[in-house]
């Protein structure tokens, strides 16, 4: 199987209640694609400018992340946010965001980026995960991801999106905001009414809630005693979600449970450390040991 | 085995976003006690004034409720609580608070109260907790519950039921309040340090965690897709956990998790109608079902 990702690769400032970080390295397709990493070979789209560092995308082909979908603008400016949490990880505020190389940017997926098996579009504009949908030959599965200011500005595209979509992340923000429902167990079935078989409501510190015609799928989050970095956790999990489904290569219920459970698997250990930092010293073993934690944690 | 729950019972005037109900029966004690009547035939200990429903208190007895313990003050008016949910089922805010009888109780227990297994001091003042635990020999299980009100007021007096207490229900704004701190695990973590043997936080609709010095358990909510009446899951949620801790007289680790899982069925049915109308057509194989239910929905 394939997993080709599409999404931002990106500066990040981070202020938490603790600690500041000047320019690390983030982005929707970053976070995922790392996730990704521990369970197939992901291909990336994105774009950088100069400034992104070298070393980052060593790193990245160390990973086994496939590059060459990633276009690097000559004299421009890596995408960059600046975001703030308070003392509720699930709450932040964005403070600066320069779209930079993103502003013109219409990848031109390369041939061997045509034909996956698994297509993530993960959070960027809807107009631009259009375009990259044009590029392909119909995938197994089209996946996606949005945020609340393309659910905002851009609903007409989304839905259109949305429809072509077989798996959709959202978390209960997003989810409330798309269906205009509090209850989030009908916001999701509301949610598959609109194209994807299957929903994923990422809660959080709370867990998660996988949503198909019929069945319903509920795992807690990793009981983390502390968390660094909320950014990347949700990214993280759809990214390991895939990759993992990548991997089996079917859509069997117990698959589709596993996948999310290797969801909170990632998205625990990426909020561990500022970034991806964590991921630089992660090992298969590790991702196998939360896994098998989570599993007794949850088991009845 | 044998359970006694000492607690309120009460008239409570609901509103909801959608509806209002004016003095229905109410109460931990009562829920507490319904809940474990599933399991168990629990005895309870409260005080009702005469204008307490006889009809009431022949359901009680018809659900094998003990009520040698139920005081009814002649001439008394029985204690009464007014609440208002918002659009979140979680917030609730007293409009009004009559103690009544309430307020010079001092139960005695009947002899044959004195030497219960599992002894549940449910949400009442600690000071009348303290007054109850002179009363009996050492059981095997004390539990107990309180709320906002008497943390704040009276947190010596807690602190004390709280050192001799085996197994505390609390849920998160509670245990945020006990402890000072955000992280729900590692709030539950140092109130297993001020006495229990297990803590049990509820989280509403996003389950509940329950800890031991060497276990974690967490369990999602029953996807509940609406909420009539929110009043009492908590109540209901210890009730079943110590009714089926009572039956199967033993706090092995499986018995233990168990017992929260039936927490949960009993707290999701509790709110599928006002007040205490759901006990009334709710049979055991419901609650199997919905066992079943919940162990299906988080199954790896």
């Amino acid at each position: 199987m394939s997993l080709v990702i599409v999404g931002s690769v990106a500066f990040d400032t981070i202020e938490t209640p603790e600690a500041r970080r000047e320019r690390i390295v983030g982005g929707s397709c970053t976070y995922s694609a790392l996730a990704a990493s521990y369970f197939t070979k992901p291909k990336i789209v994105a774009v950088v400018g100069e400034d992104f560092p070298k070393t980052t995308a060593a790193f990245f082909k160390k990973r086994g992340i496939d590059l060459k979908g990633l276009s690097v603008i000559p004299g421009g400016k890596t995408f960059f946010w600046e975001g703030r949490y308070g003392d509720d990880p699930n709450q932040r505020d964005t403070l600066r965001l320069d779209l930079n190389v993103f502003n013109n940017f219409q990848p031109t997926l390369p041939a061997s980026y045509r034909t996956p098996d698994i297509l993530f579009l993960a959070n960027i504009g809807p107009a631009l995960q259009e375009h990259v949908l044009a590029q392909v030959k119909r995938p197994r599965i089209v996946a996606m991801d949005t945020i609340r200011h393309y659910i905002e500005t851009e609903p007409e595209a989304l839905a259109r999106v949305l429809r072509k979509t077989d798996i959709y992340f959202a978390n209960d923000e997003e989810a409330r905001l798309m269906t205009n429902e509090r209850n989030l167990i009908r916001a999701g079935r509301l949610l598959l009414e609109r194209g994807p078989r299957l929903v994923v409501l990422k809660k959080g510190e709370h867990g998660a809630l996988v949503f198909s015609r019929d069945s319903l799928f509920g795992i807690m989050a990793h009981p983390c005693e502390g968390v660094v970095d909320p950014t990347g956790a949700g990214d993280s999990f759809a990214g390991a979600f895939l990759g993992y489904l990548d991997r089996v290569g079917n859509l069997r219920v117990s698959s589709i449970r596993r996948a999310a459970v290797y969801g909170g698997v990632l998205a625990s250990l990426t909020i561990e450390d500022f970034g991806i930092e964590r991921y630089k010293t992660l090992k298969p073993a590790d991702v196998e040991d939360r896994f098998q934690r989570i599993k007794k944690f949850v088991s009845i």
